[in-house]
């Protein structure tokens, strides 16, 4: 048995976990060594495994459960780490933040509970992932899309929740949530907007209901246990068109964001338009160790090489336009011109219809379809390969692109990682995202991953930008960035805590929110 | 002067006033009963008024002041009503929910604080109207629309945080909105999303920020006074057409719904189109008493005579594409076909560009431009016009609109009105928006439709609708009818109201939240 939470003895958490087990059975509870290797971030540096221990894991198939469950947690202030399914890869996986918590798994519960065709969404419990909801579809011929996380079997509730985008024009996960219910700590149930209406049909439909709105409240935090999300899906379109723009140089990079934001804030290009680094676009076609074994990062001039033998860019843009064939060709013609106008692009771009469905994996993320694609960056540096991701938001404009890529490149290049990066495209903003990839079998680079995250995140403040998302070793670090007037919107979120959680038992920690009787745990990992 | 909040003597509120004038200056404070009028709902049914009633009104000029108002209403636990220019009308305009509360009216905070051509943003203070923005930008020259609320007058941070929605692709108000800046009943000062990030550029790009988002938590609620407020701007579109379906039959709104649905979720619609009924189309161009001028509401022999002499439709449908005019061509193709399918449907379409707008006024508004034209309406009955909303959403069917309207409409012709309203387009939702109005001078008119909101609510909360705003007088209603898990949502709010304002010195009773100090007087109107 792992090592019980810092204020209940070995014999009290006994008992707690017997009442635990009472309400789900011993067979959906997890307390033994080899059982609880789920619950640890796959990709954790190793040194970081034990700040992060699960103490047990307690698998409930209901509300009814969940509520006891509550009730147990409360009588002995002891603390919950709720996951969906527990797929935040790169972020903790499935790991609680505090030492010893009990995660409280929801995968059992994982019914698709409704999805209308006619004003296309869905409602589902945590456990159901982007694949479950796919088939789905397929199955009963819907005449629907889902956005896919990069990681088709992730939980929909745990990415939204976490605020995970795709590819599509749904691409934003969070904006396209629509009702929740919750379980607060006390045990009692709310929904949200219009789910106070118990026999209406709206609650999917109009998501802030009457009064102050909380689903945005419920994400990256610890007020509550979300047991469904609506989401909006997208109808299936008639036709769509999926373009790859190659750039030649390293600077392009200012201009294909100057390119792209116009077309985006027109409207000529709606979907999560991705701008991808050359490497990253590479590790789908070749590993590391084709092109370089040397130490440190891989040497510009070898890159080069790599670009122009896999006939690639330096960057790659990659957008989709959806609909009625007349309409995508109008919009497609608008953007092939702007693209086709920096010199040296070349532009790849194949047409689709519903009969006839890209076979490549990062285009089957733009139309729809659940891939396992994003894992093939584990292969790209050898050994047992995982990642960390530093996520800053980056404004919309070239310039910032630049900015926040040059000082991440020598960073990395500076701890002898490449830049293994790219940029989403949201409306007025870019999701940038770099992976720290390492081998963990390599203690060293292991080390050396752990601690860029910090330096890559105060480089990014000291230009002022902050991270959308972060792991659970720098969650109170991202928090303590968001500093403006001493604090005051953390202290605003504690406070919060304090009257739905009194006694401190769901996910002490999470996005640096502390709940008062773990508030000295703070930074200490 | 008029009578304080019942916790406070006469004595005591003298001494709040005097320190508030010490604040303020006497100049900034209103305490005469001819001052306060401008405090009074203008079409609030007169036996209400008194239930109403601002016992003063302070006005600051800076976050400062406003700071040392918020410790003076602590220190006496003197209830404050927050608005920002209060043009609230038809859901109670500048007055309080709580009578002898003191309007804490923002309008001399009024700085448009940025606007950014290149990203499409801007950041306003609550005193900021729509003509006001709409001014800037032409006079700076920037290619930027706003989106307009019908009255042109209203304050953009008062119209957004109350969920108001305007006619163009930008039409939600609240989906548009990115960054706020609130002060806390305690004086502390928040910033949410990026705004966190202090020297950043991120506060209107991006709107979640890191950890829990709190925006739409202070949208229509009182637990902060927002000082600040960051929208989005729609980029200027090339050239666009505005539509007018012209549909014959009353029973015609079934398929225009229809027809519309599938139009707006496939974004060949993008605007919020609205369908709107003969009787609130003919306002702009008649007056009721040139039609009918018996009892009881305008007979459907009379409307059907109406549609022919105006040549307008039993149903009108308003929407406009947006863009390049190649894509504009395709899209309008498309919806075109759409309408003209529709047995006896009528379509005019206007093509314009920047420099040849529209010039009519409900045009004009899906052109960007602010207007007053809503307040023809004010005509229609005769006599001194007034108007009250209801305002339930409907989900985008054609079957749930009929019945919405089916129902509404008999009621109203048993209380003695005209069916007055109208459909607008959300995604998956309609705004239903029913204007009950009535000549304030008529006594009997005006308690008829005092009465008749909440017939109108209780009908439809029995067919599962519920409303998404309401006036002053049926705040606790709308609230209560909200009623999963034996009201759960409103008993969170109040916690966290209770959390962030425990003196319940902000806005007691709106949307039906009452801090704990004043919730003996829920319900008593």
């Amino acid at each position: 048995m792992n090592a019980p939470p810092q204020n209940l003895s070995e014999a009290r958490f006994a008992q707690a976990l017997r009442e635990l087990a009472s309400i789900v059975g011993q067979t959906n509870m997890v307390t033994s060594a080899d059982g609880l290797r789920e619950y640890f971030d796959p990709f954790v540096p190793q040194p970081m495994a034990r700040a992060f221990a699960a103490s047990a894991a307690v698998l409930p198939a209901s509300l009814n459960e969940t509520r006891e469950i509550l009730r147990v947690a409360r009588a002995y202030r002891l603390p919950l780490w709720p996951v969906s399914t527990g797929r935040n890869f790169a972020y903790g996986g499935a790991a609680p933040r505090l030492t010893g918590s009990v995660v409280l798994d929801l995968k059992r519960m994982n019914k698709i509970l409704a999805v209308d065709e006619k004003l296309a969404y869905a409602l589902v419990e945590p456990g159901v992932t982007y694949f479950d909801l796919y088939a789905y579809l397929r199955e009963h011929g819907l005449k629907l899309w889902i956005d896919p996380a990069s990681a088709g079997w992730g939980s929909i509730v745990g990415n939204t929740l976490e605020r995970g985008f795709g590819y599509t024009p749904y691409g934003d996960h969070a904006a396209h949530q629509c009702g929740m219910e919750v379980m607060l700590a006390s045990g009692e149930l709310v929904r949200t907007g219009m789910g106070g209406i118990e026999i209406g049909r709206g609650w999917q439909l109009f998501k802030p209901g009457f009064g102050p709105s909380y689903d945005a409240m419920f994400m990256q935090s610890n007020f509550g246990v979300v047991t469904k999300l609506g989401l909006w899906l997208m109808p299936r379109p008639d036709s769509y068109v999926i373009a790859h723009v190659k750039l030649p140089r390293e600077g392009d990079l200012e201009a294909a964001v100057e390119t792209l934001r116009p077309l985006r804030l027109g409207e000529t290009i709606r979907n999560h338009a991705v701008i991808e680094g050359a490497i990253r676009h590479a590790a789908g076609m070749s590993s590391r160790s084709d092109w370089y074994d040397g130490a440190g990062p891989v040497p510009d001039a070898v890159v080069d090489k790599m670009v122009s033998r896999l006939d690639i860019g330096r960057w790659n843009v990659h957008f989709a336009i959806y609909g009625e064939p007349t309409v995508v060709q109008a919009r497609f013609d608008i953007a092939h011109r702007a693209f086709a106008a920096l010199p040296g692009a070349r532009i790849d771009a194949h047409r689709y219809t519903p009969d006839a469905e890209p076979v490549g994996g990062s285009e089957r993320n733009m139309a729809g379809i659940p891939a396992m694609s994003a894992f093939r960056m584990l292969d790209w540096r050898g050994g047992t390969g995982a990642h960390v991701d530093f996520s800053p938001i980056c404004p919309f404009t070239g310039g910032d692109a630049m900015r926040q890529y040059s000082v991440a490149k020598a960073r990395l290049a500076e701890y002898g990682f490449d830049y293994y990066g790219g940029f989403t495209a949201g409306e007025r903003h870019l999701h940038h995202i770099v992976a720290t990839i390492f081998n963990r079998d390599d203690a060293k680079q292991t080390e050396a991953a752990a601690d860029l995250q910090r330096v890559l995140m105060s480089d990014a403040r000291s230009e002022g930008y902050g991270v959308y998302r972060t792991h659970l070793a720098t969650m109170d670090f991202a928090a303590s960035q968001y500093d403006f007037n001493d604090g005051a919107l953390l202290r605003m979120s504690e406070t919060i805590k304090g009257a739905l959680d009194p006694d401190g038992i769901l996910a002490p920690g999470k996005s640096g929110i502390w709940p008062h009787v773990w508030r000295d745990k703070r930074g200490d990992i």
